[in-house]
Parts: C-alpha cells; sequence; structure tokens
C-alpha cells in the first residue's frame, strides 16, 4: 500500500490474505462456515474445548482488509490455548463500510451467541491490531447499550488511535516491518470515511471511558510502531480500574503471535494469555 | 492474467489463492502443516478417517500459482467424503520450477507416505486441472520407476494436453467463465519453460501409455472449455484397458466440487466419487 498507493482495494485484500501464511495449522481444530447474528464468520472448534465458551475474534487488516480465512489459524491456536471455541467474523470492511459498520456487526454477533444460549460472562472479545480495536469498541458500545458485557478482553497489538499520537510510531518506525504512518493513514480515511473524527469515542477507545470493562491481556511486539497504542491503552484503562495485564515481547514485530507453530515467541505468548484466562 | 498479462506472478498467485473461498469449511476436519518426503504441505484429518488410507492431492492453478491454503477446504471435502485422510501438497512451482519439478515433488510425497508405512493400495492421487494432470503423471512417473502405484487417481476437471487441442477449448470458450486459451498458453509457457515438449509424454498423458494404470476417476463441467481434456484422457485410458468412470454434470464450470457447501452439484459430486471409491 505504501509502495503502490494507486493499488485497488480488491488486489490489497488479495495480498493482505496471504497474512495468515506463517503460522502452521493448528492441530486438533475443526471449522465451521456460519452466521451468527447475520454475520458470516468460521467457527474454529478445538477438539475436547469447552464449547459453552466462545471467542467473538475480529481480525486485523485496517478495518479495510483481511478476513475470517486469513486469521483463521491465529484465532484456531488462542481458541485451542484457552480451551474454548472460537467464531471469526468477517465483519463488513471499509472502504465501502465504513465506521461504524463493523462495531455494528461484531454487536450483531455478539447478540446473536447470546440469543444462542452463551453467557456473557464466557464470551471473550479478542481482535488483533484494528481487530483489537474493533474487540474493545464493541464491548464501549454494548455498555451504551446497556446490554451485558463479554467475560474479558484480549488486544494483539491493538491499534486504537486514530489520532496517530503514538511517540512509538517513530521510534520504532525504522524497526517496524509491517505498519508504518502513511499506511495508518490510509487505513484512517477508508475507515473514518471523512465524516468520522479520529477522536470519536467509538473510532479510538482512548477518548472513551473504561469504567466498568471487564479483564483486558494487551501484548505487542518491543520493534513495532503500534508499542505506544498498546502502552497508553493499558494506561488509560488502568486509570479506569480495569485489572490490564500487558505484555511487551522484546524485538517481536506486530501481531508476532501470528508466528504460531513456527517461533518459541508465539507459542510462549499463548501460554501466557491461557494462563492469565484460566486465573479470571 | 488474460486482462493484464503483465501482472507479477506474486500478484497472480496472491489473486488466485482466494480461488477456495467459494467452499464452505468441511466440518469435523482437523489439519496439521507437515513435510512428506521432504515436501511440504497440509495434512486433513476427517474425524472417523480411516488414517490407514491417504489421499496425496496436487492443487490446480496451472503448475504456476494455487497452493495447499487454495485447496485445503476442496480437499478436505474429499477426504470427508470418502473417509480417509489427505496430504495436500505445496510443491514446487513453475515459472521458477519448470516442469518436471512438480512431478518429482509428487513422487518424492509418495514415497515419502510409502515409507511412513503406508500401502500403495491405500493411496489415492488426486487433484484438479493442472493437479489433475499431476495426479496421473505421477503415477506414470512411479511406473517407469518401477515403483509400486496408487490404488486409484481421481481427476477433477484436468488439464492434460499441453498442446491444447481439445474442441472445447473453443466450442465452450463462450460458456466457460475460468479458463481459456490464453490463459493456458501463458501457463505452458512457464510450465514447459521452454525446453520441454508440450507432447512430452510426462508432460502431457495423452502421449504416454496407461497400460497397468489403476482404476480412474475423472469429472468435469459440461460447461468447461477443458471438457475435451477429460474425455480424451478417459477415451485413451479405456483403451489401454483402464477401468475408468466419467462424470460430466451439465452446465457446471471447471473444478466445480469447490462449490462443495453451497452447490447440490458439488455435493452430489463428492457422493458420486465416494460410493465409485467404496466399489474398488
Amino acid at each position: 500500500m505504501a509502495a503502490d498507493p494507486g493499488m485497488s482495494i480488491a488486489a490489497l485484500r488479495s495480498m493482505f490474505d496471504e497474512w495468515g501464511r506463517p503460522a502452521h495449522e493448528p492441530e486438533g481444530v475443526s471449522y465451521k462456515s456460519d452466521k451468527i447474528g447475520g454475520v458470516p464468520g468460521i467457527w474454529a472448534f478445538p477438539s475436547d474445548a469447552d464449547v459453552t465458551r466462545v471467542i467473538l475474534y475480529t481480525h486485523g487488516g485496517g478495518f479495510a482488509v483481511g478476513s475470517a480465512d486469513s486469521h483463521r489459524k491465529l484465532a484456531g491456536h488462542l481458541a485451542k490455548a484457552l480451551g474454548v471455541s472460537a467464531f471469526i467474523l468477517d465483519y463488513r470492511r471499509a472502504p465501502e463500510f465504513p465506521f461504524p459498520a463493523q462495531i455494528e456487526d461484531a454487536v450483531a454477533a455478539y447478540l446473536g451467541l447470546l440469543e444462542q444460549g452463551i453467557e456473557s460472562q464466557r464470551i471473550t472479545n479478542a481482535g488483533d491490531s484494528a481487530g483489537g480495536n474493533l474487540a474493545i469498541a464493541t464491548v464501549l458500545k454494548l455498555r451504551e447499550l446497556g446490554q451485558p458485557i463479554p467475560g474479558c478482553v484480549i488486544a494483539f497489538s491493538p491499534w486504537i488511535d486514530m489520532a496517530l499520537r503514538g511517540s512509538t510510531l517513530a521510534t520504532n518506525a525504522a524497526t517496524d516491518a509491517l505498519v508504518g504512518k502513511p499506511i495508518l493513514e490510509g487505513m484512517i480515511s477508508m475507515f473514518l470515511g471523512g465524516g468520522t473524527s479520529p477522536l470519536d469515542p467509538l473510532a479510538n477507545p482512548l477518548e472513551n471511558s473504561f469504567r466498568g470493562f471487564p479483564p483486558l491481556y494487551v501484548n505487542a511486539g518491543g520493534a513495532e510502531a503500534l508499542l505506544s497504542d498498546a502502552e497508553s491503552l493499558c494506561e488509560k484503562a488502568r486509570g479506569d480500574g480495569v485489572s490490564v495485564r500487558l505484555s511487551v515481547v522484546p524485538d517481536m514485530q506486530h501481531v508476532f503471535p501470528v508466528l504460531a507453530g513456527r517461533a518459541d515467541e508465539a507459542a510462549d505468548e499463548l501460554i501466557k494469555i491461557a494462563d492469565w484466562y484460566r486465573s479470571l
């Protein structure tokens, strides 16, 4: 996208759908194409999972690219680590569907899970990058709607600040192999569609209140440009009284758990998340 | 490829990797990233499958594009229908690796299965389009090497004739939504690399003998340009004494079983293949 700003969104999506390639297949996980609350997606069922517990997974890709397909393996690894099932959403993407279509879809799927008899406390909202933002913003929206909120939230390298105020955007620019300011600016323009402020409290959770927010696990790679977003998010949530766990793994890149099956750092991170989840 | 002949092979591969999108996830199938005989690929394990039986699946994509990822779901549906496991090969692709690299990789994986104790009679070579050619050429190569051959072969819409002599290339040109002569010519140039004849008996099985070939199931869509390839293949093999089943489904496109989970024609075809397989 940085190299060829004129590339079509279709071509970008085709390229980005290889994002999940580095992950090995999580063994013992089967899948089902489905719709929940009218929103399409893929179920991941680890063998022996507690299927009364569900991860509602919102994939990354700047709200514009990525899919349930591209993030199937990462979500499958997370579900397996936690011993629960996962539903990976194919939410509507920008620019065809700007903010707040993504949050509306995640809310619809979440309410669909409740309708199927899943208890809110047994739902985990999880996502990576822009999908980490969605996992959080969905909870904020549910609170606004007076709906029961999920039991906890997990965000891999979340991209939170649509105003791009994080200091590591500059200080980690040289070490981040994947994300940089020009790409984020392009994504923001598609996501906000010109009509929404980068400080809208549902597009930018740093501008919202985290009072009453459930336990939150956040990670980031030490080498990535969005490290500040993870740090600012945790600081904000802690300030509002939320139980927060932040895991920054040195030298790692954006959403490094995609290396699951290939890199010890990814496996170790999944174990840390599972330990945290079981301690709740 | 026809619209933009200058498109890079990397961009083509990115686009083509969405090929498997139409297929729904086959339910109850789990996966494992692995190498067999040094060749990378993905195992598909349907629950309750007879894992002493293995489909060695060679994906389509003109020998140049496509992957174990893009064909994971189709191979998973086939494995589930047959009640066996499948190993979907990530063989080396043209143009970086022209003929016969693809056959070498399929032979290496096949011999790797034998080394793991799988009986040759319990292996099924299967593939679609160019991968259907590979499924067949691999058997011809194994026979040449004096190795035991697989128990049967399944080819979805195989692309067999590198000399493009099939009459439906012209007569079905208007109804085929996917494949046409210009694309095939581009693929041939990459696959044969300039040094191999389109009549080489391992690149073009119509120029080989099928004596001693195992039972062969071939299908094709009635609307597709490569229908003649399926018909000529069956005529050739029958002439050499092979037990052949040809299934031509009216109005269907190239490799229509990729619609598994969405179209009755795909489901019906998988049932027909399973009935044939169990009758052997």
